[in-house]
């Protein structure tokens, strides 16, 4: 099987350290890279819990770059609370991983986007699930990257539901909501996968515990780490019935489109104080060609299937 | 062929009178009745406006009743300045028509409502194309219309495109956000046909033209009329390049699906002041059975292909 080369920009957070484990289980992927960036924690954890998840699962192989540390219109990132009782204060539900071996490399993340998209084309899959601003600095520094990278597929944003940290805003986007706006008005093709469809597609402890009954290590820890989540959902959102698997949902269609029913619009970032986030299609563009395709839809079974699979050998495999 | 019993609740209005058309064009159509509402125009103007049309094309057999005059949150209504520029001072483009020889029927246009969803059940079927007000009142008088009527499908609201009132509010909507809010989650199924798609079907000056060179009254009377909507869509939207077919839109929906592709959701429509018709997909009812169907794309070559054909054949008639 060709594998596609993937980077993911992650805010790592518990639904990242999914995503990573998922990258890393699909059979299908060379995952060449993380690049952190701030969001649930600042942007020096994020990489460090990117370098701890990525050992717990054997992959000292596989480098992680720090991106941004703040957003595009601000000099400095302040953690929101909120960030903290999802993730934990060290952003991996105050689960204790070793120090991680390898080291965060010195090539900045922007720079490591740009790099790929020039080196791989068509060939890289690029998943962000934290907020756009590495992106869109590395469109800034590199426009014609828009016009290279083959598959870019980010968690973030509400179209069809409410945002979850204002009416319109979703938590991701609400970071940085200029460069999300940057990124989805570039000319680069993108596969929205928000609110719309991760609130759907839940994870309970059911499957943690089939996690833990496997008796590793890599299992343990990862039932410890998104059991954390699942308690944190119960007080934010007890109607759900679980925690929402975001970002490893975003992985999951940047590989298997199929998972999800897209519409596709030309869509707009507000950046405004009134609508601040909002992710909406663009009705000045209504008649010419569109770029992004918004999930709308999720067969969630199928999916769960897929990740239950993919990362229960994963966790099996790493005593 | 088995006509449908249709009903059609208007706030008429230049497009509703396309609306019109467009039911006494469609061959499986039994127009059973109109339901004047105010929006528009106030709601004495648009029964009298159903009247004219009605007689206009022939059909002084269709009784026209009166709906409610003002929202069902106010105690009367106030026409906006816009409706005015929009669709005239007369709500049919400044066009001359004569005096109705029908006149409004006796009968309230809520309970015309009722009466006909418990005498056809699922045979009928109900377009209201202005404010929910009366579908509201008829629902809150006779809970059990919800689950008589066969089908409803409503021009309203925006799902993936800003409002055109608000950043959030659609025009309908806006009028009585309530109402609207009671009819989407009551138990009743319906089918939303917002500017999502309805601006992205669109009439211009060569149909009118070819309207006009019928060398009919009617053909001659509707150019005038849509071709002030279109002079008025210029000066409001220049970008579209022609008027946006809302109403007639919903008609031709109702009658025939597979126009539009849908996405199934659970809608609120918001009536707080920050949001005020906002018409979004409830996330506290992610995983209940849904009963709207939100028109997200449209088929509108061929939905105005049929739209031609009806309206053609019609204005040809009526000399």
């Amino acid at each position: 099987m060709a594998k596609r080369k993937m980077i993911l920009d992650l805010d790592t957070g518990i639904d990242d350290s999914l995503a990573i484990a998922y990258a890393l289980g699909a059979p299908d992927v060379d995952l060449i890279g993380i690049v952190g960036s701030y969001g649930n924690v600042v942007v020096e954890a994020g990489g460090q819990n990117a370098l701890k998840i990525l050992e717990l699962l054997g992959h000292t192989d596989i480098p992680v770059y720090l991106g941004e540390s703040h957003s595009s219109t601000s000099d400095h990132f302040d953690r929101m609370e909120v960030s903290a009782n999802i993730h934990g204060q060290n952003g991996i539900g105050e689960v204790d991983l070793p120090e991680p071996t390898r080291a965060i490399e010195k090539e900045s993340g922007v720079d490591f986007i740009i790099d790929a998209a020039h080196k791989y084309g068509k060939d890289l899959t690029l998943v962000p699930t934290g907020p756009m601003t590495n992106l869109a600095a590395a469109l800034k520094k590199a426009p014609e990257i828009a016009n290279e990278i083959g598959n870019m597929t980010f968690m973030g944003g509400a179209l069809t539901m409410p945002g979850n940290v204002t009416a319109y805003a979703e938590a991701n986007i609400n970071q940085d909501a200029e460069a999300a706006n940057a990124v989805l008005t570039s000319p680069l093709h993108s596969t929205m996968v928000g609110l719309d469809v991760t609130l759907r597609t839940l994870l309970t402890k059911k499957e943690t515990k089939q996690w833990r009954e496997l008796g590793t290590v890599a299992g343990e820890k990862f039932a410890d780490i998104v059991d954390y989540y699942i308690e944190a959902y119960k007080q934010f959102n007890d109607n759900l019935g679980g925690c929402a698997l975001h970002d490893p949902l975003a992985v999951g269609v940047a590989l298997d489109p199929s998972f999800v029913t897209t519409i596709d619009l030309n869509m707009v970032v507000n950046y405004n104080k009134e609508t601040y986030g909002r992710t909406i299609g663009d009705d000045n563009r209504l008649n010419e060609p569109t770029n992004v395709k918004v999930a709308v839809m999720v067969d969630k079974d199928r999916y769960l299937k897929v990740f239950m699979n993919y990362l229960t050998a994963l966790f099996k495999a790493n005593k």
